[in-house]
């Protein structure tokens, strides 16, 4: 296949998810690795593409998917491992390394994103609920110990495995969801971790880019 | 690395978990690859090691975790790749098909499973709750739409993407998980699909070995 990549976002979406949307670890782990894109709006924005269009390239209709040459396929954690094996730069070549950068690239998605999203998913759409109300205490409680297993594995200046990875690029994003709390500031070392992330360069292109369409 | 395989799983789970606990996706890639493994119990059973010390091993007590040779790892989706890329049965050579493999293996766990297990957590744990009865019919709205999103990409008698592969053993188990619901009824082709895979005998070594220490 041709190493031309092109990844697709939305050209708007609402102040709350700006900076959030899945797209953003697509664009860094580009930005990490090197390698030239495109990008291709989906939605409004000029040259932007349909909804209706883009159903047949992302079945869900979630940002975001990408094209690699002849290749089309979404996923954020699939495209970022896809990624990183195109470069080498985002995953190590020894095995075991190689092996626990994957695990906690599914950890990142599996076992901490998970009760994060449901955190952000009743303080964003169903705040007003009654329902949401009940059940939030619970749901806080199940990401304040996932945060604190995650944190106890960490070591202080260090990324998930070795150097940084494409593991570090799924967790500090998922870990930026909770923006709207002050969980993460909880964990200073989990804190610090996330902000060394985000200090990298290739971050904050990456984030340029998907701001820019929003204006704002 | 040594060939070595160890699986570690629960010695007892109560009735609604059984046969849905994540080292069956574990035991099913080693059944498939045709990899000899040995299966370490945790919390009770005859030599099982406890939850305390399972946690240095898993640091969110989770099952299931692999060791293999000199590797230790956890997160069922990535412990299924590793063994897919010892064994080359589970994931194609073509770089094309091997992307489209791991993107459904995420899709799997993280668009799939994701409002599925909601589902499931309300009906298991919460089922008494006020809150779950008031959220209840959106959580299963958001599956139904997701498994007609899953069935309009897939064909009559065949996998995700060509051969049987790793994200049909994802994608499988996490069906499975609707058991106590007729949502998979609902869709005639994707319950096909999910019959397809668990068909298979190496399917039925796997659950078999998952209940043996449960003797229900």
């Amino acid at each position: 296949m041709d190493n031309h990549f092109t990844c697709y976002a939305f050209g708007m979406v609402p102040p709350f998810a700006q900076g959030l949307v899945r797209d953003l670890r697509v664009r860094w782990a580009l930005e990490e690795a090197g390698l030239p894109y495109t990008v291709a709006l989906v939605g409004v924005g000029e040259g932007a593409i349909s909804l209706a269009d883009y159903a047949a390239i992302q079945p869900f209709g979630q940002i975001p998917a990408l094209e690699h040459g002849d290749l089309t396929m979404f996923e954020s954690g699939a495209i970022v491992l896809h990624i990183a094996e195109q470069s080498r730069v985002l995953l190590p070549t020894d095995a075991a390394a190689r092996a626990h950068v994957q695990q906690w690239m599914f950890a990142a998605l599996n076992t901490i994103e998970v009760p994060i999203q449901e955190l952000a998913g009743i303080d964003l759409f169903y705040s007003g609920a009654a329902w949401a109300a009940e059940h939030r205490p619970a749901v806080e409680e199940r990401v304040r110990q996932r945060l604190a297993q995650l944190t106890a594995r960490l070591k202080d200046g260090e990324y998930l495995v070795g150097a940084f990875s494409a593991a570090d690029i799924l967790m500090s994003t998922v870990l930026r969801i909770l923006r709207h709390t002050q969980l993460i500031e909880e964990q200073p070392r989990l804190l610090a971790y996330k902000q060394r992330c985000e200090a990298r360069p290739a971050f904050a292109r990456a984030l340029e880019g998907q701001m820019a369409p929003f204006g704002t």
